[in-house]
């Protein structure tokens, strides 16, 4: 294969540490196959060069936990807690999913917006249909964005019009992670919807399955009140959601796991749970507010050392844009801070900026940060209708885009060795 | 003068009253002389129609509390305190404003930013200067919006360069309310900072000028716990920070006064006095949440009965669209249910809506609302970005388009007699 070679021109910001922001003005930025090669003030030569001078460019951002299936209601409906919204808005829009001609359609504006939106790569929950996830696969694999994709699994506590048994449910597992294998940026995860609509044979098989296959996890964990309440009764024997999952073994060191929400983990018990088995955080501010399950205690979760990203969360969440994330995020560590608990310090710009991008990366492999050998991806970013009588420096340019920027902000988009917008 | 006429065709929802949504499908709106004539279901002849069929048309929004001067650094500096945050954000920025090029450039910005969001009408705050203040309300009349603006007094307890002497403060008031006479749109209001800033003697001057020329008057009220705590040290003998203003003459049951944030005023005292003092709060939540002050018991002041409307509070609110500020104050009230009081139900989508529209127009006079005789103002939106599957009803229509749009969809916008986008 050719070394495929470019180079970006413009102003670089990507997270140094989890606490630092990094800087690099007016340079080029070197890409050989997908990967970042470094940083030069020279312009190269013998290959093509992108020029965003004068612009902000900053790594694409990875988005630990969305629904491609309920991104038709977005906006919608919400007047509603977590488990009355599930059975009016959720199960009904993923059911029509068996429909590949709704599919078609649906998927296509998800797709579309996403590759509108800040963000490279993606941790998504298709539903319970095999072809229909195969169709989402499809179409992010064209798009050139990252992603880890999930077939739906419940069989018990939901309607049966999207109740499967355990028996089809396995085999319609197996049989879509097989027709996966094709696909080069996006990948397959294995998705019990949450304890409470997974039988405890399914939960052995689609453990077995992720064994078979060597495939991660995505989940939902300790979201709302209610639902823990839920888990508390379908689990007795469980000390805590997490315990229900480890003693499930869909979760466990070797493999790496994204746990939805965790807005009530922070029990010493849980919180080492949450790190002996590899589990990362997606963060769910949004989402978390609009059907009123709370704040996570992320501040707890930082100081543990706990892998953390952020998550839009949609339809959950109204906005499918990582940026809104960030500053959710931050509102929200606020709000914590103030009504909850005064030893949990809100979270800086930088903090958040690193969920967004590196801190949810790393899910993915080196991503979202333009580190050297890191994968690639980058947004650059235009401020043409936010205009101010301020001189600012690339920092406060960044804050001030995050806060204030809509679509109409991103220039460009690059995942790997593609230029998607 | 000549009768002056004009209908708008579309789909048009306001607010039947504070919970429930009134809907007029694809009918004709009549608007004459400024004012709201009624709706026909035939095309009126003889004057020109605005054809907005198959849009959503709502009435233009109200803003009870913005801050003009603040506005060139919204979205930046969002890491700190209130207090903190006025020494190192707001004072600075709003001295530039003695140097009329400055405002020239800086009011221009804002009022081009407001004119394209959805607000028909806002309480706005300048700063201590009387020509930036009156090149901001000539700016504002210009454009055809209805606005209340204030020049702010301030003179104690702030930084020597935007500390005013008493004498000062007063004189350059009155000689900025003579100046103001000739708007028509634009009104003056009483603006004392907030009471750390006012010595007594410069609320019994304003208090008189206030009774002289007639005006209402806008302030700050409990926004901060350490901001609470100055004011009982500055003034020992009240017995709240609403007890303050009351003992300071400025508030009264005989004039109009709108209180930004109210975060902490629930006793069952200061409900009274708000109540009794003709008082509309300005409820901010994204400011509320921005600067870490809390979230506003909303549910309590509905229940209680007290007027109330949002303000978008720039620059400690990062965005200066009333949608935001909508679904700000709904997730705000979502989480003051789980956090702080689970008696205090969270707002609903159209209690949400009515604060924003009538519920602040209320303050304006009757403003808000396509009710018979009302001021009109109207905002035409087009859905164009916003593509889904779903058929949707209007009032679903109009929830997604509250919590997805942006500048975008924004298709038309009136104040009175004016087309103004």
């Amino acid at each position: 294969m050719k070394n495929n070679k470019f180079a970006l021109k413009g102003t670089f910001i990507y997270s140094e540490n989890r606490e630092t922001l990094a800087l690099c003005e007016e340079e080029y930025l070197l890409v050989s196959d997908g990967a970042v090669e470094g940083f030069s003030s020279k312009k190269p030569v013998d290959m093509p060069v992108y020029d965003y001078s004068g612009k902000i460019i900053i790594p694409g951002m990875y988005d630990l936990h969305t629904h491609a299936s309920q991104f038709a209601y977005r906006g919608l409906g919400m007047d509603m807690e977590l488990l009355e919204w599930l059975y009016a808005n959720a199960f009904p829009e993923e059911a029509k999913f068996e429909d590949l001609d709704y599919a078609e359609k649906a998927y296509e504006i998800f797709v579309n917006q996403l590759v509108k939106s800040p963000t490279a790569g993606a941790c998504v929950f298709a539903e319970i249909h095999e072809a229909s996830t195969l169709l989402l696969m499809e179409k992010l694999e064209k798009s050139g964005l990252q992603a880890y994709v999930g077939k739906v699994n419940m069989d018990r506590d939901c309607p049966d019009y999207i109740r499967e048994t355990t028996e089809g449910s396995l085999e319609t597992t197996e049989s879509w992670i097989e027709k996966s294998k094709g696909f080069k940026n996006v990948k397959p995860v294995i998705t019990p919807r949450f304890i409470p609509s997974c039988t405890d044979e399914l939960m052995d098989g689609l453990s077995a399955l992720r064994e078979k296959y060597g495939l991660p996890v995505q989940s939902h964990l300790s979201e709302n009140p209610d639902e823990i309440e839920l888990v508390k009764n379908l689990c007795p024997e469980s000390e805590s959601y997490i315990d229900a999952y480890r003693r499930s073994g869909i979760i466990g060191k070797n493999h790496k796991t994204v746990m939805a929400h965790c807005v009530y983990s922070d029990s010493e018990d849980e919180i080492r749970l949450l790190k002996e088995n590899n589990i990362f955080i997606a963060h769910c501010p949004q989402c978390n507010a609009n059907v009123m399950s709370g704040i996570a205690p992320v501040r707890k979760y930082i100081e543990a050392g706990l892998e953390m990203g952020l998550g839009t969360d949609c339809a959950g969440g109204a906005s499918l844009s990582m940026f809104r994330e960030m500053t959710d995020a931050i509102q929200a560590s606020k709000l914590y801070w103030r009504l909850v608990d005064k030893n949990s310090k809100p979270l800086t710009f930088p903090e958040a900026f690193y969920l967004a991008t590196e801190g949810g990366g790393r899910f993915f492999g080196d991503c979202g940060s333009f580190k050297k050998g890191y994968t690639f991806s980058a947004v650059a970013l235009n401020e043409e209708n936010l205009e101010t009588t301020r001189s600012l420096n690339p920092f406060e340019r960044l804050e001030r885009l995050i806060y204030l920027s809509d679509g109409r902000n991103i220039e460009a988009k690059f995942v790997a060795d593609r230029k998607i917008i």
